[in-house]
């Protein structure tokens, strides 16, 4: 059976997070409930680059599924996104060897995280910028990020009851853009451990805020202890901007 | 009693408008609620440089309002936010002089209309923009929108229910930058009726399509029939950006 990838955009705030959930309304289930409806019916499992939590965005999110359908590759893109609310969108979709899997195949992952360097409400960004009011020094920020960058045990900086057994991660770049207001902090590596980003982020603006210094990093990744690291910064500031396969 | 004039932003997409109606959630009741919680119970009226329409935004709606309590202006700011949902904010509070009034006193208004020129839905914009899949010609609405320009009666461009007897008004300005795929119309005039931008936009529409030519616009002002014109394009793309006072 022929095996499609799409790349997919969703605004989060929508949703319960990617995964399917019981009596929630999240990105996988009105995926496969498109899919259901376009096979008349017959099941459509998805399988994803990775989960996203409530709240977060995609703009790069890589999905695969198996279809027995006889569909040109441009008409799926038409065909899903007549079936798809409007806070999700099918930007791309091609038939793949059946052995690419989008969450195995995966070769790294690019997140961006959004803050808006306002005391201003905006009511237009408010779902999809983290509003952040007090000064910060960047350059502390810029310092900090250099000790996370290379591979580390990432205990330190996810979610105390992250599963995986091996948090081994490697960190290629992080980047800091400020335009105008809205600083973007770009993350590339070859994988994120749960919740890993929005506690870097939370993280480096305890150093941008001067509560922390740039120095703490070493130490708190060397002692794996989440207790250790900063807060989690809020959700609707993160974008799962691109996924990288070979 | 002292009088405040107000700028104000809001997302119009949550809002049924900005008038009060009853049962319904509008700007100008969300803004008296706040207001009369902050005067204990006590009814305050708020007046606005004019209406908008469902999901209509607004960057920089002007209201005014009398108060007896003695804050500071900065403070108001602060105190009504604290008060106001998220997809409403006050930007700023000056004290006024009482004969100021936020409607007779306005000079003029600057509108802004956004249009996204793509085949490809965007789960971010759908609210803050129109999405407009098919080619246009630029350079035809540049020329058809010179004929809008100076002195008319603009009766051929205001919704047929319009109320007001005197349908002449100024247009200043109107001016297209294309921002990678997002064109934006900007509208500067001493007033604009009811529908009347949204009316402008989707007869320049129709002559980027192609439609009907730039020429055709003389002929339909002269004829003051609203049946000529284009359709009224979506309040979601129009933005209320500025009220002008002297």
């Amino acid at each position: 059976m022929p095996r499609y990838k799409c790349i997919i955009s969703y605004d989060g705030s929508g949703f319960s997070g990617y995964q399917v959930q019981p009596n929630k309304r999240t990105v996988q289930s009105v995926l496969e409930a498109a899919l259901t409806k376009m096979h008349k019916g017959v099941a459509v499992k998805v399988s994803a680059s990775g989960r996203t939590d409530a709240d977060v965005h995609a703009k790069g999110q890589v999905i695969h599924f198996d279809s027995c359908l006889h569909i040109p590759e441009d008409r799926w893109v038409i065909a899903l996104n007549s079936l798809l609310p409007e806070d999700i969108s099918v930007l791309s979709a091609v038939a793949v060897d059946e052995s690419f899997h989008a969450r195995f195949d995966a070769k790294g992952k690019e997140y961006r995280y959004m803050i808006h360097l306002s005391s201003k409400r905006d009511p237009f960004q408010r779902k999809f910028v983290y509003q952040y009011p007090y000064p910060l020094n960047l350059q502390a920020m810029e310092q900090a990020s250099v000790f996370f960058l290379g591979t580390h045990d990432f205990t330190s900086f996810c979610a105390a009851k992250t599963e995986v057994e091996d948090k081994v991660r490697t960190i290629k770049t992080i980047d800091f853009t400020l335009e105008n207001d809205l600083l973007t902090i770009r993350f590339v590596g070859n994988g994120f451990l749960y919740n890993m980003v929005r506690i870097l982020v939370g993280t480096l603006l305890e150093i941008g805020s001067g509560d922390r210094s740039p120095e703490d990093i070493p130490i708190i990744l060397a002692h794996r202890d989440r207790r250790l690291s900063g807060k989690t910064a809020p959700g609707h500031g993160l974008y799962l901007w691109e996924v990288f396969y070979q």
